[in-house]
């Protein structure tokens, strides 16, 4: 099979069929346009220049459309950066969909899967204030991406997490006993939940304005509020819940206006926590050599990591 | 007129009533019972130890009891101290209402003029959300302190300090034409609303369990919601209200989420440090003589205020 | 009447008198030399780039020329940049204070303002001591900046933030009634009048030696201090004074090495505040449309500021 | 079977053997000498007040002693006290032994499950070096707690947390397939491993010289450094293992002179930070009622936890 | 010779003559008034309790008298403390200034060699004011201590910490030849002189309102101004002085509103640092044996000192 | 004698032999590659690029090349900048060695003056550890330079640096009599010897996997461990000497596990800091005009630093 963009290394020279996720205009020292392109497959993304342009390039190769691309990888400042030769539109239609980076499991499966959390709880109220708002926004729900960048920013980036989140929590719910798993549970399906209100959705990924002045935290605390006045709930399994949104970032300074103050929300931090970090970390490595340092990554202390040689 | 409790000097004897604000037994070094009982009327506060106590003693002499007291005020590391001499529970039946401290102007007076502010406003959305929230807890926000401690923490504190507050945004709103009226008014008036539901009212306040598990910036963000979706009211005007309550501690650190990102938030966070932070000032200085330095107060960075000797 | 360079867009294509307030030489990435030149008028500022200069190019437009320009504008990184077609000196002498920024308001009107709070004032002390320096450095203060960059950075700008000031007193004061006005006053009238000995006055303003190695705090102490030594005042107004000048920064790491110990002195650090972020607030907002986020704000911890659509 | 020391509440009367943990003398307010007494036994532990001593007493109820005592337990600032009424020696011979807290399981079992992890790994270098400290430090290993307070500070309690994380590690790397099971493995096993040397033992542990002038961490990786030169090792793992030892604080100010800067020693920080705060909250909750917070956890921050009701 | 109060131990009996530096009175628990009185002579300091007081004793044992004590010293939560037997005044009369600790020279010595150092001076301009300033407060200078605790906290403290820093200063400036002596010297001479005005002097040492409100390095940066004006000195040395005086704390929020910007003025401040520091060491390890910790020394962190068995 | 390129002012034109420190490949915005050059000699650094290059200039002219250059020296964002004319390989070999900057001292006589404090020690323990270590690692140690950046980054310069420490530290002893000798001495002499590991030796100064993973100070901690093991010593001189090592950095964010808990621990930090910082203010203010501020000093806060024009 045909290597795709992620899979180049610098010196190659490719020919490839990409995706502009994001397209941008400046103006070079010498006083003239240019675009700056993010090109993305589903293998990888990288960043190209494209000098001289004219009025029409700037309408044709905006956010969204699919190009026919050739041009060598270079390095520039430490990173990959794609020197192009030329440009086109494919003769044939594409689907942007098809170049979108996603999650390595089908959504329907994801879904299927936690589903199955959902059915395991015993708490009655817990559960139904779960799946109502699952339900109300699985659609959204199976596409988003968990973040802008960073962690899980790509298709259906934020199941993948809450899915991998929950074989966590099942571990460590194994493990320690005394932990409530409904609650565990509960709060891992709903602490992200409303990114499907703070994010734009999958393709050119950005923050909608109520998630810039309210931010996905303050808007689930209100939906579980309404969630339970709908399902005609009350009592302290509603209150918990909230508590557990509210407290998942673990510090004011990182968002969270109360610090985790039921056993399960502290854990329910830290299993975040250890899911957006090996995301983060394996990401990096994957494209270091044995005996190197990784590029430096910016949500961890701009820490380089080492990958040992012993570690084939 | 008899002077209260919180006129009185060191060294000075008094013979009062006055209500028992908290009661907590202890046990001395000599291994006796003893109880620590913080005395209130309209005019302060002071502690006494009662040593030796009987059983009796402690189930009499409980929070929100009025009593009958003589004794000695006295120097205590610093704090004035009441040296018991005699008490006992009056002849005739007193209210407790009529010895806690409240706010120096009668709360149906304050009601009326914030209804003014409430009357001055020209955006229909806003005024009525306010409206309707104003309505709802009328009855617990004109009791209500605005603290456990700090500031304001008398019945009808947070009423007064609202309306304080709303004088402060007239005045400064007729300074910067560009400020928003109706925003700045109804920030003023819902920011710390939902103190009706986080601290547990007027006598032996103390945090309600969501007040500690939620805060009442988030059990206020909610009830916008609620309250816009009860009133069928949709826009912007919802989502900057929201984030007015929600900006209005200015920091992380501080509990809000989100620091101000709209004009008149920020200034509604900078009113409410004015009043509060008169409030604390006037408060301390007004126990401490020209030519001294106040006690330390704790909400400002514990700092201690000089009163110049040249201000009579 | 035509429109100032600040009332363009980008996009547009100007033909003006503009002023050269900077202009620095620099080697472009060819090796060439080139000119950064900061344009203004009263409306407002840009930057440009001028080409492959020649050593006469360099001696000719110097900060303080008046040239007449002409160029398009386009868009920098976020920012508005001119493009150079064509600039020259004018045929006619123009006056570089014609072009200068400078406040709303005439600075004989303004300085009027200042002397009826000065006239106000009843503790003689403090009345002379602040008559004495307003007089001493009135020409300086009727012109100067309040400060390089952020606020109030234009001809007049350190008066115009005076006088705001000195309103927002009076209505604080009026509802505060236990605050001195004379303090008040004459805190904000002094608090930054050595400016004119740390800023090099309104034009191409720097930092002097003074300004940088003593600051605007300490030398205004020694003024005060001064002062009062030449008119033969003692007291405790002299020292007050003088604290309220020192603690207006009010922290440590904000360059005040006591914070406001005095009760009006905890208000001039808030009263500064608010001018200082209004006026900041207000020339973000100016340039942005409704629906939209401001600039970013340096001096505001790099916030940036939505101006909501429903707001006319 | 009789209650021990731990299950007792306040207001009950008990007469029990318990063993003399701590004791210091004291003088009271009145002049007089007296004993601070830490009492334990397997369930508990408690502070008693004993006054007006004899050099005789002060002689006798020294640190490790085994003494017959009856009182009352009473409240004293929010926490048991008690009350002694009577303190004598038993009449027969008992081991302090038998009363120090100490893990809910065998040593020899945990022993033998940590062994079983040695086994598993197949990096040979790795396995030899981890393997020859494990012996050569089993015997103080095998009783060490793993603190002098906050979390797992009773006998065999090192032992304890090293095989809960053992088990935490093997379901993480189950999860994430690229994590190297020997690194995590051994990072675990010897991560405080020089706790033995550090504390004092398991009897009124205390911190040894070296404990306080170098700490475990240092003294860890010269033990690795000599390890592996005694064993004839080299290359990259030793190295490597101690980088995991070195940075699993995480940073600076938590006693990590190196950020982890490979992928299993981030991972080794956050289990052993998941253990250890799991345990301390076990703890505190298991002496909480349904309904009410727990005491302050000094090394979570202060933060107290609510138990909920709906979770019997 | 008689061995004075800081050279006996805990357990010793004595017989001395005592000077009270603080006389506080209190309430014991059992509602009783006392006195907390703390002793010194020449060679250290004692806390006493003295009981069950009446008027008269508390009118008698005031700060600056000199008494004739006897007691049993003991150890009080990990300090000597007195526990007084008898007390009366002196049947002869005896000086105060006898039982103050003092400085280890002789002042007039060291006001001779401080003399040496300005006449080793050879910028006239610095040189002047200097010795200006240095005669002006000399007679409070030669007995002020450096601060009222933590380091050189007797009579003549403050010149004590001067002429060491001079020798630190000499033995820097003929190891870096390109520092400039006469800065360095005279930063030395004038940084804390202004504790003249800061302090109240040697005798109970309190600040006073002008070192609370101004503080030491305002004060005498104003007096610099004054002395040049005064003599008739303009020009950059002036400024440097200045800005040595007011930077030599450091950092904003140790102080210093502007750091060190002059070679010179950040190697005053490292040398100020190293004499405080020896001196704190030196005298908390003075009080410890050899193979113990130090008590805790505030003023660095907290931090404990051990005293080496090698060193003897 | 002819000029180095360190003594060379903007404006001039110069033709040298240098030698290429540094050379990295980039790509211009206009896509073509150059490469970045730092040149060297010993007077000084500058930085060139060159344009245009070939696959044969970029294999030519290497890390460790002399070539023979000439161009003219510009302002370049502040800092000096060589634009090249011409470069080439010399027709002579030159020797790398004779053009890197060094200490001011030839290392033999360093090395001599060292052993001159080694022979003063009278404890034989420290003494011979240190002695130990000395001569292990003398060769490296006497060409490492003391950091990659910041100070003393020149051939010999750890040498150096130990050297100077030595004499501050004898001074230092002279005056504080308390200071124990041997113990400043060898903790000077050790604190950095690491460095001969964690960097990768004088030319093209880089960090070793060591260096970054473990960092000097537990190497360092390790080797004493292992040559007081080799030299079969044992007792409380070991673990000091360890200690202080491992406090040089004084804070656990600056590098050091425990902060100094001995006396000449701190003195140790004290005066590395010092010499450090005599360094940086030494080297920036050689290229500064009296009258000018010098550039920033990234290791001291970014200050800039003023060279006074009295000081001549």
């Amino acid at each position: 099979m045909k290597k795709g963009i992620g899979q180049h290394q610098i010196g190659e020279t490719v020919d490839l069929y990409l995706l502009i996720k994001y397209a941008k205009k400046g103006i070079a020292s010498n006083g003239k346009p240019f675009l700056t392109l993010h090109f993305t497959d589903k293998t990888g993304e990288i960043e190209a220049k494209m000098w001289g342009i004219t009025p029409e390039d700037e309408a044709k190769y905006i956010s969204g459309t699919v190009t026919q691309v050739s041009g060598d990888i270079q390095d520039f400042r430490g990173n990959r950066q794609l020197r192009l030769k030329t440009i086109r539109k494919p003769d044939k239609e594409m689907k942007a969909e098809d170049f979108m980076p996603s999650a390595p499991m089908a959504k329907e499966i994801m879904l299927e899967q936690v589903n199955q959390y959902l059915f395991e709880m015993s708490n009655a109220k817990i559960q139904r204030i779960t799946r109502h708002l699952f339900k109300k926004h699985q659609q959204a729900f199976s596409v988003s991406p968990a973040a802008t960048k960073n962690h899980h920013e790509y298709v259906s980036g934020l199941l993948y997490h809450v899915l991998s989140m929950l074989e966590l929590a099942r571990g460590i719910a194994d493990q320690y006993v005394s932990l409530n798993r409904d609650l565990l549970y509960a709060g891992v399906i709903l602490h992200d939940m409303a990114k499907v209100r703070e994010l734009s959705g999958p393709m050119g990924t950005q923050y909608t304005l109520e998630g810039k002045l309210l931010g996905h935290i303050s808007i689930m605390v209100s939906e579980v509020d309404e969630a339970s006045k709908e399902l005609g709930i009350e009592g302290e399994e509603v209150l918990v819940l909230q508590h557990m949104i509210l407290s998942h970032h673990s510090k004011g300074e990182w968002g969270s206006p109360k610090p985790p103050m039921v056993k399960e929300a502290e854990i329910l931090h830290m299993i975040d926590n250890i899911d957006a970090k090996m995301n983060m970390m394996d990401r990096a490595l994957d494209r270091t050599q044995p005996g190197e340092f990784s590029e430096r990554i910016f949500a961890m202390d701009q820490r380089s990591f080492y990958k040992p040689i012993f570690i084939d």
